[in-house]
């Protein structure tokens, strides 16, 4: 109910065509109704779904492949674009007999569909991984930042031990409106591109390594102290998270 | 040297005007230079500088009030801005001496002076902290902010523990065009922001609690495993790096 | 032997119908007993018992489904009733084939035998939990409140991204007794639910989540640090030890 | 506004008392407030207050004499009860100047008020305590659950290794309603008094001990994997917190 | 009441001496005083210091010169020796003033009286320590050996990175009954002395170091982990712990 | 060479049996070989077998069935008593092929064979434990200090949560000569059996647990940090090492 | 371009050979180029090649056997060696059909291609290690090492804990150039080895062990730790770390 | 006694200057002696000395002024040259009383004193450290490789987010014997380094940082799982232990 129902309402009581009665109890169902509803609250979730395009991203994790294949179903069927994360080819061939023209990536364990209507990004959304272990996340990233409408640029395998394989891409470094950052084992690959770049930086620790790396802490806290500035920091090998980030970023005005 | 002047000398080469020895000569010394300042590398910098109006921050901590006088003084006569963080009203003094018009921000422990040409950010920043022993956190990102150029918006002592303090204030959330989220103890404040607001959220950890909060790691660990999406974050207290994160998605296009 | 026993005891001796030795030797034997059965230190254990129905809960991790089913058997057959965590359908099936009436709670991975006299709870034990994996624990815990003789409230999926799925229940936290709060990631829901009842709030962080939250560690410490008062903490995934203090509130007069 | 003044205003705009649009300028006023003003949601805050007798409890550490004098006298002046925690004789001097009845607990390092209103608890709660050390969290805890408006009886320095000295007092555990255990070192007395008594236990870890203890973690954990049923557990050192949940316990009808 | 009083009791009330209502209140006085100390579980407590001269150990962290020396002078007029640990030259000018032969250990920080009635040790306890910084945790283990009535051979700065130093007095090594290793850092020392003896060592990490020490803990987990057999550990700079183990074994028969 | 050995040489070389060319190169031998061998070092090791009857003991994890057999047989053929511990059935049936009298210890997954020539320890070694998941410790614990030669009283599921179970056995602990205490979770019992016994304890913690146990981190955290004197611990999960310690204690004279 | 080179086609132009507009062409090309290639920074990488014969190391972990053998035979057909380390049987298969004479190190776990042309380091690397358990990380390092053109000594089974092993091998720990000390457990081995050497010791910790150990974490910590002066550390079972570093100081001149 | 006094001993008994029982006598001390006086075992730490210059290096932490100035007098009269780390402006003063030629480096905080004697090393040691604020580290690692005898060649404030200060001095780096890079906050300048040089790398990380940089933690592991190879690491803020690395290396023939 908004400004101008309220008004016609009073209105309405006051000319006789609604009792008291009646518009007391419309009334009370709107005090009774969650406030966010009516303040606009969910409508800040529309708005997101309206210009991103996914509503609901599904954590496959944990879940079966029926599950997940019931979930998309229903996402796809109210209209909204799809994105699996952390699922796996069974999963797939489940959703793909609900959802026939949705597509799986291998390398980034996602499931997509794209229902087309996604609000674009302005600007590309470049990731850099340091190493060929760490494809999996930055995948993650790519997938996810492309399905909520962004231009993506790969950058892979441009680790620190072998500078020029970084140096001789400044130009699409600095052609790039955000950079997410993807490495493991002492995750320095982010202050590098920290300092020869002037956007938004997101990196990304992986648990890429062995030994003293702790499943990923090490490049975690490696990221976190970094000496360039402009650099913020996700989960480990939250590559979703990270695109997420991104592309918020890549849809402002 | 540029395309343009490397065209130039070659053509006085072939025409006599310059020796094959003379322009040999010159063209080692370009290729002996630092490839970064002919390639345009330091120009980035200079770009920074030139856009954002601080060429270097100051990190007072550690450094003598004589030590932070002198650079301050170096950076000012040279056109640029200045911002000094954690540093103290001692440091102050000694800074005024030298840079007459400098400020000192004594709950964000900061010493600035604006040269007045900073390029403005195109939205406002909004600081959430969560509780009153965040401020100096908070405060070091909002003079951070501003100095860098930002229009900011301080939400302060709205912790979740009492909800009702932070959901009165959705229109300020939702008017930000990025949200930084100071919060110590359980840090658990970006969690409930990122489900309110759209734009990108920097998540800030502070020291502040006791006991099993093992100086901000507690913090620290709940922001980056957020079940909100759209967070991410930088190291404990550093108020100063989330500003810097904040003004550049700020100063986007 | 109690206070009454010992007066007639000792009259005897007075009138010689016991013999002072004979005396001596039966209160000898007292003294030597364990003094806590004498002083009724397993009376509590057996009070507990009655009045709670459970004398002994069954932890069937790393417990062969053969012993869990004698072990259920005996305490079954003593007229007790029967909660078994942590098991399997192997254990149930085991179980069932010596206790007929036991139940199966496949969520929970629980098995229950009620024999219908535990003493009730005076009020409701409402559990919520933050996320859909979250609900192996929360089950653990609601089942067994259940056995131990609770009313339960289940207040599933409310995390704090999305606040107002809590924020509509208001109504349902209040009515509760008590409140145990399920939450793995960063653990911030009991934070914003102590600060929405005035009832004892019993948090319990769950291992879900991956990367930084160090198998339930980060949810830990959370809850240890929240803001809200009102709050303590169980052990990670502890749905059952929850459960315990939430039944032993739940059941003060 | 309630339901039955809604009703009122209702019946007055169509008896033509109150025009429509005055009308629709008083409910748009309720809609636009914070929600859970009217839909109770601070009601609650003020419930917790008459019942209880504090509104809000002052957190010392960290704040000037003069500060926590100011904030102490607006709490009174308000009709409140008060309780200062962590704070120091000199701030006491300041809060006595403006707040004459107020008193100092050296030990526990507590300010206190009492207004006198405050509801009483319905039975005792017990704090015991491992060793000496222990005895400021253990005070703080007793002065604030008296303050709180709850029964204390204190039971200090039974630790386990001399268990004869709490075995002797079994009768005092089990007279109590809720149990609040301090400890430090390796933190086992919660786990001894959760096997003697069946009302809860709250633990409180301290900071005691050297070497390992890791400032209160190694109880802290301990005290988290108790093999006794009954407990739960708040940070560390954290003695005021305790005895508000024992104190919530306690207040249960 | 032990076995003779309680048979003259019960002689008493059967000839009249003492009425059944008289011994009924007598004997309930028994039944309800701490159990253990009728059934002989204090009188281990007395039994220990009989044979090893100290009832109680004051531990002097965090007390007051003046606590301290009223716990002394208490203690010294009951007839049993005195250790204080961790303890300064002030405690210890208060204590001498109450007790005149008390005695300061300037490199242990200890306070000791000896009231030249403990019983002996069998053997020699051996002390080694592997750098000069250890040798206030060693001094402290030799002084309390030495109070608890044990012979003790101190062996220092015998670390193993100069290993002739060790090597050559294999035969003080192997004289001694019991062995207490002191060492810091990497603590490797006793893994080196228990592959040279096959007594009972006792390894003591030190706080001595520095970075990745993590104030003992390296030493710590180095000594847990040993490859030698034999070798049990206490906590970190506990010399005195390390005493106590080793005189108990030194006073088996 | 002994000392008499010496001798004779030096008698021949005077003598001209022997020239100096042939005792030179002789002595330069004697020299040139391990000075350990020669000074008495390795006769400790045999020293250590004679008494103890086990010169090495077999560490079974991570070695193959046949590996395992093959090292048993070389022990068992030269004379030796022999103990593999964390080995498999499978192993067992690899040994007992070539060691015929050889045993399998089930539950503390140990091969032993007793050549019945090992000295007896001079009184009993008490084994207690704290929970049944804690017996495979226990007994490896206590197949141990048997196939050393100690004779082994087990008290087992003892747990401080029902205090009355060790209490009521405090004849057995003060019997014992030498303790060991196995405990998981929180690891709290040895501080209690501690004030129960004035001989030896060494602690063993155990993984057993779960959650913030941290694989059996908190148990020995807790350990190191008893309230109790004459307690010393060794590394998680080490039964082994435990009755080693145990042992040589026991072996004293 | 190099020098003469560059001369050259400065000549060229002056001559009318090569026309200004194609020298400029040409030069572009080298100043878009990666500079480093230019500079003489690839050349390092190719120096480094052709002196130690393997341009780049396969980490087979993670690769599945057809991506190693493509790897391994694109490697050996450009004419380098191979090393493939933590790699599978199958692995070696797959490798064996493309690069015949490539061959499998069962301990190592490490596939090697020799072309017979990598230059000899200067002296001999010994490879010391503590136990059993440590030989598949010392073999990495010693394949690793022997690959890289260096003459390798093992000496296995030394550990501190029978140190008569190691002290009669003195002669040929003093033979080294470089010594490489492998040791799990407390890692003790190289504070041993650095005490009785004075070249460079590089210490690697690996991750046998249990409880305490955490996975190596004790070891490294040790090694970091050394009260021993020349010790370096590399990551936890990194024997392919330790090798390139030894095998880059006994290359030096 | 050596080879030849062994020959010429047995002469003399064979030709009776000496008795047999007076050889015996001799002979026998020889043998209980330290084998590693004779064995040539402290000859090398003369070696060491001869050659390096330092026999024994003072850690200054934790000592008097007197105790440092009575060592470096006694070693400085011995003959050697002198190095006394972690001091203090008043330690010097005490020192130049008694050895007048000692020299107080202030940043590094080290006393010095050289001889004149100390052996060369071959090559130079480049020290380079990331930000002004590791110079203390640095220049204790300089002051030590000088004071044993290396050419140093300082590369300071070329930190990461800055690589054009490093690589426009890949000369420098390229023309070092051993490399040193000193780093705080998240360490990543030993990857870049290592990637541009081929000669050893040290790497020493700094408690340089804030937050979750926990006291140099950070930058030791990312140290640790540096991406590229040659890099060995030293303890946190061990400046002093990686020069005595490096100069082992320089020092090698």
């Amino acid at each position: 109910m908004n400004r101008q129902q309220l008004r016609v309402l009073l209105d309405e009581v006051r000319s006789g065509v609604v009792t008291p009665e009646s518009a007391h109890t419309r009334l009370l169902q709107v005090l009774r109704q969650s406030p966010f509803e009516d303040l606009g609250f969910a409508r800040v979730d529309h708005h997101r779904a309206t210009r991103q395009g996914f509503p609901e991203v599904v954590f496959g994790q944990g879940k079966t492949a029926d599950q997940i294949a019931s979930i998309a179903e229903r996402l796809v069927s109210a209209g909204h674009s799809l994105l699996v994360t952390r699922t796996t080819p069974e999963a797939y061939q489940a959703v793909a007999g609900l959802v026939p023209g949705a597509t799986y990536h291998d390398l980034a364990r996602c499931i997509t569909f794209d229902h087309g209507a996604t609000p674009r990004g302005r600007g590309t959304i470049l990731i850099a991984a340091a190493g060929t272990a760490d494809l999996p996340v930055a995948e993650e990233a790519a997938i996810t930042a492309q399905v909520m409408g962004n231009d993506v640029d790969r950058l892979y395998d441009v680790g620190v031990a072998g500078l020029h394989r970084l140096l001789t891409e400044q130009q699409r470094l600095c052609a790039a409106r955000v950079v997410i950052v993807v490495a493991g084992m002492e995750g320095a690959l982010p202050s590098v591109v920290g300092g020869l770049v002037d956007v938004p930086v997101i990196a990304v620790p992986t648990s890429v390594g062995y030994g003293a790396n702790f499943g990923g802490l090490t490049a975690l806290l490696g990221m976190l102290n970094s000496c360039a500035i402009g650099i913020s920091v996700v989960n480990i090998d939250n590559g979703f998270g990270a695109a997420a980030v991104a592309s918020s970023i890549n849809h402002l005005d």
